[in-house]
């Protein structure tokens, strides 16, 4: 039986961290262990990197992702390893994964497989303790603003439009929607309110869009907290919050370093939802890594129409960002179901599948040609693979003028990754990217909707009612007009209906609401359901997690 | 103009963590270090310490505390440096710091002047995480109990008896009382709730009294957190959240190690509320520092009428401690406010309000002594003390058949607490003590309220209407008979009024409330209002806290 992932990263010949550290130059004082296998960069070492070139950016995406999975972060984890196997030097970039859903369904948010990043236990639960202190400041400024009420509500608050909602970093289904401050004069004025998960936090957002303390001030401070009867804004600023909650995200901005199966230097830093926000990991990790290494491989939520459009037209525009390659996964699994297999069925061979499933594949490399990204096809290996499947993804993807790699890291590590890695570093160092975002800074919001909608998802039309309209346009009267859109739909498919997979044209984007984060700096789209705070399913995966004798920790993954 | 606490801090000539490791034998393997300055000692090196001799167990307590501060910490912390400066082995065991109300109020847990532990900053911010920890823990079985009854409620929870409330480490005053689970079926069942600041957690209290992670574990599982129509009880072992929450603990259950301005070590772990729990650091802290040094300073939360009380009662009680002596703090001025000076005269010297304040000391004296522990009274001097002043305390107190030292730890670190130093070291090493709890185990629960509040706070009688007799006696039935109680009660005066300064008798305790924390191991007695939720001042520090332009955070302290 192969080992699972959680048996090959107890196996983990890991470093002391500040071996990894010295390896990127980084001098003891400056390396922050937690514990003897994490640490933290502190920001006198980043400060002095700024003349340095920057390496190169390589984005791993995928297909909208299916039941069968995908392994973007496998892949991820994979291709920097095989870079670093084929003598460059290499560093991945991922999110921090959340407390709180690995409660609900069994974790691991850190590659799989001998492509992993370590310590994995850690990674799923406080980790550096970042998600706690986003919550801290979160919930500091929720108790300023029901405080400030409380006093006497000088900024003359309307209780009824209060945008800031509390935020737990657990599924609490209980919490969505909650009526608070009863109980009579000393609790305050009676209110609706209501919880997210802290992926959802503005404040995470803010976090890892902003390029330093003060930046991060300022993105806080900027929030908008509530409106007054006038609908004009209440911000952040005038609770006065937004000095303490930097002092809160003081150390939760600063990267956090680990390292891969094979000892490669990674950071991960900062987890903000893919949905209402936009899904990378921080720009200063990301930044910082350019500057230690020749090749930074990182990755974007969910599917390429979601993930990577948004690593494009949000990150990349704001943080001046300039991808040199995009890997798009995919997986014989995935082209199956999205060729109409069930997942039941995924064992037998089905050539016919696969290549009618390749349409979902096909428009995803469009897609990233259009940002001026040359791509390359990653075919992450399963070992039930049938080779005329594995064939037919090939041919497939060179009849779209493209090149598809087998890669075999889940089962080889970086050296079943040599194959990418090698093709990856030719097109990233030919120079060939001709990077633009998708939309100019100055296009009317609702154009810069219709713009994703059309170019990216292949839709006929957005639908929205007037109302939105003109949120829209007083959003742009408010001078927010050049903010970039942040869509929020269903990463299961390139319309809004998650059953319709493959690649559909023809169909509506109906735009339910739009929401301002005016710190992190977009307007969130939001077209259809989207969950702000996850349930516990009927059995959730806490009830099988505990420490076994040997004090290791037994059901998390 | 003398240095505040924060620049003498910042002056600090720290040393790297583990050298204070090596210092008391701890290899590098078993400390994991949090950043330079603190670290968390493994689990492995305190299990090789069971066959070591336990050093002595020093507890500093009070007078009831008043607003002109008495400096408890600050004398632990000086006792300890003190003990260290006369060539004594010493170590200083506090509780940690909770980070909401850093926010409401000016913060600052660790001591002052030169008797300070450092880092004073991360004491008072995130410090290792313990408390989100154990906020996550908390909030996981939280989430857990909702989910249960949403899914069918197998355990036919009663949702009108659920007792567990939520936590969040913050002074969210909105958040005591509230209706969660509206908005349809999605989202469950509405019902009342509310949330508790997480000091005040059970599971804060369970960790705290834990001796290792099984022991915490079963405490977990052994919590009440409901009660069904027949009244039976619904632990959160029936919700099958004990394992997990041990998981999210394992760390936190790991005493901290930080130091002294002088470079001593010092654990700081755990951090129970003094109402509705015991205000303790942890027993594991206090344990392995008893294996790893020869003295051991600590404190207990407000005066010793309740700190040292439940110090004894159920901390030594049930952790098998036994304290060699006690140190009594005391302070002109907090003597002259217990003698009727209101705040603001405290400046002028008067040797009569001295005097008459003095009872109140007195009766702590007495208290004490019927613990069959040695007390000595440390004069906590501040500059402004008058010698006339000192000498009143002294002469009282020698008339009470006991001893006071002036002590000058705030201004001379160590140096200045030497002669405090050298006489509690000769009481601990003379063997005096004779330590016995106030009661036995085998007492009824309503009589061991007696005894504490007419032996301790010399009351004549203790109020408790039938509704509370009889819940006592039902829990005697239940099994829960032989658990010491937990006093919670204004600290500000050894009657329920906490107007009434000095040695008041002939007064009565009326009951409020019993609560049963069957994981902790208690039953909580509240006399009058208790507080389990703080909120914010009107101007809370929080909108002075930034961090300035060198990045030294500002406000907090």
């Amino acid at each position: 039986m192969p080992k699972t992932d959680i048996e090959i990263a107890r196996e983990a010949a890991k470093k002391p961290i500040q071996q990894i550290g010295d390896r990127l130059g980084i001098p003891a004082e400056h390396l922050l262990p937690y514990g003897h296998d994490k640490a933290k960069i502190g920001q006198g070492f980043i400060d002095g990197l700024r003349d340095r070139e920057d390496g190169k950016l390589i984005l791993v995406t995928a297909i909208n992702p299916t039941p069968a999975g995908e392994g973007k972060t496998t892949t991820t984890v994979g291709l920097g390893d095989g870079l670093n196997a084929i003598g460059k030097d290499a560093m991945v970039c991922i999110r921090e994964a959340s407390l709180g859903p690995n409660f609900g369904m069994k974790g691991g948010a850190a590659g799989g497989g001998y492509a992993q990043i370590v310590p994995m236990e850690d990674m799923n639960l406080h980790f550096t303790g970042d998600f706690h202190a986003i919550t801290s400041a979160h919930s500091l400024l929720s108790a300023m603003i029901d405080n400030h009420i409380y006093w006497g509500n000088e900024q003359e608050i309307d209780i009824r439009r209060i945008q800031w909602r509390r935020v737990v970093d657990m599924n609490d289904r209980a919490l969505r929607q909650v009526v608070c401050s009863l109980g009579g004069v000393a609790n305050g004025f009676p209110r609706e309110g209501g919880f997210d998960i802290t992926v959802a936090s503005e404040v995470m957002a803010c976090l890892c869009l902003a390029d330093d303390l003060s930046d991060l001030e300022r993105r806080l401070g900027d929030m908008i907290v509530a409106y007054r009867r006038d609908r004009s804004p209440v911000f952040c600023r005038d609770m006065k919050a937004d000095g303490a909650m930097t002092v809160l995200l003081k150390d939760a901005m600063q990267p956090n370093l680990v390292q891969t199966l094979e000892n490669n230097p990674a950071f991960v830093h900062g987890g903000p939802f893919a949905n209402i926000a936009h899904g990378c990991n921080s720009v200063i990790a990301t930044k910082t890594a350019l500057k230690l290494a020749d090749y930074v491989v990182t990755e974007a939520g969910f599917g390429a129409d979601l993930g990577a459009e948004k690593f494009f037209d949000i990150k990349c525009r704001k943080a001046g960002l300039t991808p040199s390659c995009v890997v798009l996964v995919a997986t014989v699994r995935a082209m199956k179901m999205n060729g109409g297999v069930a997942k039941g069925d995924l064992g037998a061979t089905d050539v016919e599948a696969v290549r009618k499933g390749c349409a979902n594949l096909g428009r995803h490399i469009e897609n990233v040609k259009s940002f001026g990204v040359p791509v390359v096809v990653a075919i992450n290996h399963f070992s039930g693979d049938a080779e005329e499947e594995v064939a037919a993804i090939s041919a497939y993807v060179a009849e779209q003028g493209s090149e598809a790699i087998v890669s075999r890291h889940w089962a080889g590590g970086g050296k079943g990754a040599e194959a990418l890695a090698t093709r990856v570093a030719e097109i990233a160092d030919a120079g060939v990217s001709n990077f633009a975002p998708l939309y100019g800074d100055d296009m009317p919001l609702f154009e810069k909707i219709e713009t994703i909608a059309k170019r990216i998802y292949r839709a006929d039309e957005v639908l929205a009612d007037k109302k939105i309209r003109d949120q829209l346009r007083l959003w742009e009267d408010q001078g927010y007009g050049d903010l970039p859109v942040c869509m929020a739909k269903t990463q299961y498919s390139f319309s809004t209906d998650p059953n319709l997979r493959g690649a559909p044209i023809g169909h509506s984007v109906p735009v339910r609401e739009v929401r301002l984060s005016a710190g992190a700096g977009f307007i969130v789209v939001v077209c259809g359901e989207i969950m702000t705070m996850p349930g516990l399913p009927r059995v959730p995966s806490a009830e099988a997690i505990r420490l076994n004798d040997a004090g290791q920790i037994e059901g998390l993954f």
